[in-house]
C-alpha cells in the first residue's frame, strides 16, 4: 500500500446476485467495503448490484473498469453451477479460461486427500493472466485480472480477502470527515450551510437529516483531505448551529 | 397496482447519496425495496450508488429509464444544498424546474404559519410536468416524471413513499420461491444441482453458501413463475440432499 499524497485514488464495487436483488439475501460487503475503502483513502465512487446473468456481468465489468482505477466484484465464484463470475470475467478481458495448476494446488492442500471432486475443482476455473487473492478461511483463491479484483460473496471470506488485498493496492490521500450534530431539523440551517458551502468550494459539506421518534435532527458531515480546512469550516458549522434556535 | 399475468415488469434503484458511498450511513433501503418489489412482482434487475454530483446522476438515470419499466430513487430532495436530485432529474429529461404550486401548498398546509421558508422552498422545486408523491411522515412530495419515481433517502419516508407508489405501477406475474435448507457444503451437492439446472431450464436454481461458525452449509433456493415447476423441483433437491452423506 503507497500512500501518494496528491492521487486521488477511485474504485467500484459490483455486487453479483440474484439473492440480493430479490430481498432474499440482505448485502453486508457494502457497508464494509465503504468504510474500508474511506479508511485507506481509496474513493468508492460507484456500487452496482447486478443478477447471475453473464451479459450483464461482462457489461458493468468493462464500463467500471475503464472508468475507476479498482473494480471490486463479490459473490459468484463457488462451485455451483450458478457460479458465473469467473467465466464472465474471462469472457469481459477476451482471455481463456480453465483449471489453474496454482489454484488447484491450493485446493488439494486444503481438502483431505480424494476430496478435490470435479464440482470444487470448478473453483480453479481461473481466467487466464490473473493472479490469485489467498482465500484463508475456505481455500478456494480470489483472482485478479489487471485492475479487476474477483472476491467471494459470503461477508467473512469477501472480508478476509478484502485484507489480502489492500497492501496491493496504491492508495491516495485519505479523505477526513468530522461531524457536528445538530438537535434542528435541516432546513433551519440549510441557508446558512449553503452560504458556507459557496465559501469553501474545496469542502464537502453533507446535511443528513435524520428522523427519530418522529423527531427531525441534522448531522452536518465535513469532507476534505486538508485537515485545517476541515477544523475552520467545523468551527463555523458549530456556530451557524449555536446560532439558530429550535 | 394491475397484475397483468404474462408481462415481465422490471425496475432498477438508484441509491444517490455521498454518505452511502463513504460508509458513514449504512443503506437500509435496498433491502427494503427489494423484498417489496418482489413481493408485488416487479424483478429488481440492478441497483447503483451513485455519488451527489449532478452528471453522475443524470448518466444513471437516463441509461436506466430506458432500459427497465420502472427506475426509483432515493436520497437528494432535501432543503439544503447538497440536495441536488431534482435538478438532475429535470436535466436529465431536459425539462426546466421551478417552484410547483402544488407542492407549495403541500408544505404550506404541512408547516405553521409562516414557517416555509426560503430553505424549506427549495423541496417544492419539481421539474415541470411531474406529479407528487405525497409524504405522510415529513410533508415535502416526492414526484414521479414518467417512470421514474423520486423519493427520499430516509428509511421511514422511503417506505411510506413506496407505498404511495405502488398501487400506481402495473406488476407482473409474481416471481415465487420456495428453499431447501442443507446441511452440507454446497460443493458436495454441486453436480447434483446443475444437472437439475439443465433439466429445467425455465427455473432457476440458486446455490448459496453459508458459514456458521466455521462450518459450511447452503441454502438451494428455487424460483419460477410456476408453483408446479417450483414443487418438482423442490422434490428433486429435497432428494438430493437426503442422497448425499455429510
Amino acid at each position: 500500500m503507497s500512500g501518494q499524497q496528491n492521487e486521488i485514488v477511485t474504485a467500484a464495487f459490483i455486487v453479483i446476485g440474484d439473492e440480493v436483488l430479490s430481498g432474499r439475501t440482505k448485502d453486508k460487503n457494502i457497508g464494509f467495503l465503504a468504510d474500508y475503502m474511506t479508511n485507506v483513502g481509496i474513493d468508492l465512487a460507484e456500487v452496482r448490484i447486478v443478477p447471475d446473468i453473464e451479459d450483464r456481468i461482462v457489461e458493468a465489468v468493462n464500463e467500471l473498469r475503464a472508468k475507476y482505477t479498482y473494480v471490486f466484484t463479490s459473490g459468484g465464484i463457488g462451485p455451483t453451477h450458478d457460479d458465473i463470475t469467473a467465466d464472465s470475467i474471462a469472457k469481459a478481458f477476451g482471455v481463456s479460461i480453465d483449471i489453474d495448476p496454482r489454484a488447484r494446488q491450493i485446493l488439494e492442500d486444503y481438502y483431505p486427500n480424494g476430496e478435490v471432486t470435479e464440482a470444487r475443482l470448478r473453483m480453479a476455473r481461473i481466467p487466464s493472466g490473473a493472479g490469485l487473492i489467498a482465500n484463508p478461511v475456505s481455500g478456494a483463491p480470489g483472482f485478479v485480472m489487471e485492475n479487476v479484483h474477483v472476491m467471494a460473496g459470503v461477508p467473512k471470506i469477501m472480508q478476509a480477502m478484502v485484507d489480502e488485498i489492500v497492501p496491493t493496492l496504491k492508495t491516495g490521500q485519505k479523505m477526513l470527515s468530522r461531524h457536528v450534530d445538530a438537535d434542528l431539523p435541516e432546513s433551519r440551517i440549510a441557508a446558512a450551510l449553503g452560504d458556507l458551502q459557496s465559501a469553501h468550494p474545496d469542502v464537502m459539506i453533507g446535511s443528513y437529516p435524520k428522523n427519530d421518534d418522529g423527531r427531525f435532527t441534522t448531522q452536518i458531515v465535513v469532507r476534505s483531505r486538508d485537515p485545517q480546512q476541515i477544523d475552520t469550516v467545523i468551527a463555523a458549522v458549530e456556530q451557524i448551529v449555536s446560532n439558530t434556535k429550535i
